[in-house]
C-alpha cells in the first residue's frame, strides 16, 4: 500500500477510559505508525471529554505525519454500555454525565470521517482476536484487570452485546458474598477482589496494620504513587506479603475464569489489562491451576487461558479492527 | 390433522434425568397426547438405561394409542455434556458409566425411528422458548433449580453449547468462596446454596439443631419423605423456619441472576424445575427483587425474569421441538 497519496487508507483506534484516552493510528494490515495519550478529565463534562478526543485523535495523525484526509474511519471503545448500531453511549458509569451521548454523531461533525462506536472490553476482545490470536476461535473470552475488572465476549464468531449491549459486565459477577464492599454497593464482586483497586487497597490496609513490605521502602510509607509495576519490583525482590495479595488476586481471577467457562464453555480465555500487562509473570500460573481447579470436569478440555501480548495497545487495536471492517 | 393414518406425524421428547425417565408423544402443533414416566437406574449400567429410554418411549406411544411408525422422530436430552451433531453423551455426573455414550446410534437401533440428543436444560429452554413464551426473545436464560441447578442459553435466537458443548453449567457458579462444600468439590457453587439438595440439608440441619417446623409434625422427625411440595404446604401454614430457608435460597437464585444478567444481558430470564414448579409464589417476588438490587445499573432494563408454565414437562416438549426441526 502506498503511504501518504492522500486516499483514505489509514484507521484510527481510540480507547476512551476514564482517566485517559488513548489513540492509534494503524495501517490497514494493523500495523500501528503513531499514537497520543490524553486524560479523560471527565469532569469537565461530556462536551469537552468529546472535544478531546478529537483532539487526541488529531494528534496521533500528526504524530503519524498524516492528515484526517488519510484516515478511512475510527473505532472507539467506550467504558460503558454502547449502542454500536446508533453509535450511542447509553451510559458510562466512570464517565460524568455519560448517558445517552450521541458520541458517533458529536465525533464525526468534529473529524469529518466515519465513527464507529463500540464498548471498551468488545473493541479490545475483537484487537486480540483479529489481531493476535492466529486460530482465530470461534468463542473467546476477553478478561481486563485494571482500575475494575472488565470482559467482552466473541460468541459464535462474533461480538456479543445481548439484549441491553451490556453483556460482558463480568467485572460485578458476585464471588464472595460475604467479601469486601465493591464500588457498584454490593459485596463480593469480582471487581472488588482481584482488579488493581482491590489489590492496592489490601496493600494500603496491610501496611496500616504495620504489616512489612519493600513497597514503603521504595515509595514512602503512604504508598500514594503505587503501580502495578511496582508490586512486580517487590515481589522479584522477595516481598512475601505483595507476593500473597497478588497471588490471592490471582485465585480469584481463576475462580472467576472456571465461573466463565462454565458459564460459555470458551475455547480461549484471553487475559489484558494493565494488571496483567504488569504481573503476567507472577500471576498466570496462579490463574490457570486455579481455574482448573475450580472449572467443571469437562469443560476446560483443550481451553487455553493466556495473557495478550498487546496490554494497553489491545483497546486502540480493536478500535482500528472496527473501523477497517466498517469501512470496507 | 388426521390421527391413526399410519404416517409418522407425530414426535417423542425425552427427558433423562439421574433418577426419572420422562417420555411424552406430541403432535407437530406440541399438544402432548401421552406420557409415561420410569425410573432411571442408572446404577444397572449403560445398556440398560439406554433399553429403559427406549421402553419409556414405547410405553409412551402405547399411552396414545399409537405406534413406533407413527412416530418422525425422538428428541432426548441428557443430563451432561453432549455432542449433538453426532448425538453422543461425552459426560454425564449424575448417570454412573456415561462416558462417550453414542446415545442416538443405540436408541435408533432399539426403536427404528430417527433420534436426536441435546443436553437436558437446552432441551428444556428450547420448549419454553417454542412452545411457551410468544415473544420469541433473542436472547434467553433458562435456569432450572431441582435436584441441582442447571441453565440452558439461546444467544442470538440459537440454542448455545459452546466449545465443550458443555455450557450453561451455572449450578457450580462461586457466590459464596466461603460457602458449603458442593457435590462438585468446591465451596458455595450456586446448586450448594439454593438447589432442592442445599435447602433440604438446610432444613435437616436445622431440625438437627432443634428448629422446631410443622415439617416434623407432618413427616416425622427423619424427614425422610421430604419433598419441595412439603415446604410450600407448611410455609402456607404459617411455618417461619421454612420460610426463611426458602427466602434465602431465593436470594440466592436472585443473586445467581444478576451474576447472569451481568454477564448475558438477556431479554429474559426463565425459572423452571421441580423447586419452582412447587414454590414460584413463595419465591418469585424474593428473586426477582434480588435480581434487581444485585444487577449492574441499565443491564436489568426491560427484562423479564418469569417461572416457567411447562414446569416438569419443559424438557419432554423441548426434546419435541428438537424432534420437529430436526425432521423438517
Amino acid at each position: 500500500m502506498a503511504e501518504g497519496n492522500g486516499k483514505a487508507e489509514y484507521l484510527v483506534g481510540v480507547d476512551m477510559g476514564g482517566t485517559k484516552i488513548l489513540a492509534g493510528v494503524f495501517k490497514h494490515s494493523l500495523e500501528c505508525v503513531g499514537s497520543s495519550k490524553l486524560s479523560t478529565k471527565s469532569q469537565r463534562g461530556v462536551e469537552a471529554v468529546i472535544e478531546r478526543v478529537a483532539r487526541c485523535v488529531r494528534d496521533a495523525v500528526d504524530e503519524a505525519d498524516l492528515s484526517l484526509k488519510q484516515v478511512a474511519g475510527v473505532g472507539i471503545g467506550a467504558p460503558g454500555a454502547v449502542d454500536s448500531i446508533e453509535g450511542r453511549v447509553i451510559f458510562a458509569p466512570n464517565l460524568e454525565g455519560w448517558k445517552d451521548v450521541p458520541l458517533k454523531k458529536a465525533l464525526e461533525k468534529h473529524l469529518g470521517v466515519p465513527v464507529f462506536v463500540e464498548n471498551d472490553c468488545n473493541i479490545a476482545v475483537l484487537g486480540v482476536h483479529v489481531a493476535e490470536l492466529k486460530a482465530k476461535p470461534r468463542n473467546l473470552i476477553g478478561i481486563f484487570v485494571g482500575t475494575g475488572i472488565g470482559g467482552g465476549l466473541i460468541l459464535n464468531g462474533d461480538l456479543y452485546g445481548g439484549y441491553n449491549h451490556t453483556a460482558g459486565e463480568i467485572g460485578h459477577m458476585v464471588l464472595d458474598i460475604s467479601g469486601p464492599k465493591c464500588g457498584c454497593g454490593n459485596k463480593g464482586c469480582f471487581e472488588a477482589l482481584a482488579s488493581r483497586t482491590a489489590i492496592f487497597q489490601q496493600i494500603k490496609a496491610g501496611v496500616k496494620d504495620g504489616q512489612k513490605t519493600l513497597l514503603t521502602e521504595m515509595l514512602g510509607a503512604d504508598l500514594s504513587d503505587l503501580r502495578s509495576g511496582d508490586l512486580r519490583k517487590a515481589i522479584r525482590r522477595g516481598d512475601k506479603f505483595v507476593d500473597k495479595v497478588v497471588e490471592s488476586a490471582a485465585e480469584y481471577i481463576g475462580i472467576g475464569i472456571a465461573n466463565l467457562v462454565n458459564i460459555f464453555s470458551p475455547e480461549v480465555v484471553v487475559l489484558g489489562g494493565g494488571v496483567l500487562e504488569a504481573l503476567a509473570d507472577e500471576m498466570m500460573s496462579v490463574i490457570v491451576e486455579t481455574a482448573q481447579d475450580y472449572a467443571m470436569p469437562g469443560t476446560m478440555k483443550g481451553v487455553e487461558i493466556i495473557a495478550s501480548k498487546l496490554g494497553d495497545n489491545a483497546g486502540i487495536t480493536g478500535g482500528a479492527v472496527l473501523a477497517r471492517r466498517e469501512t470496507k
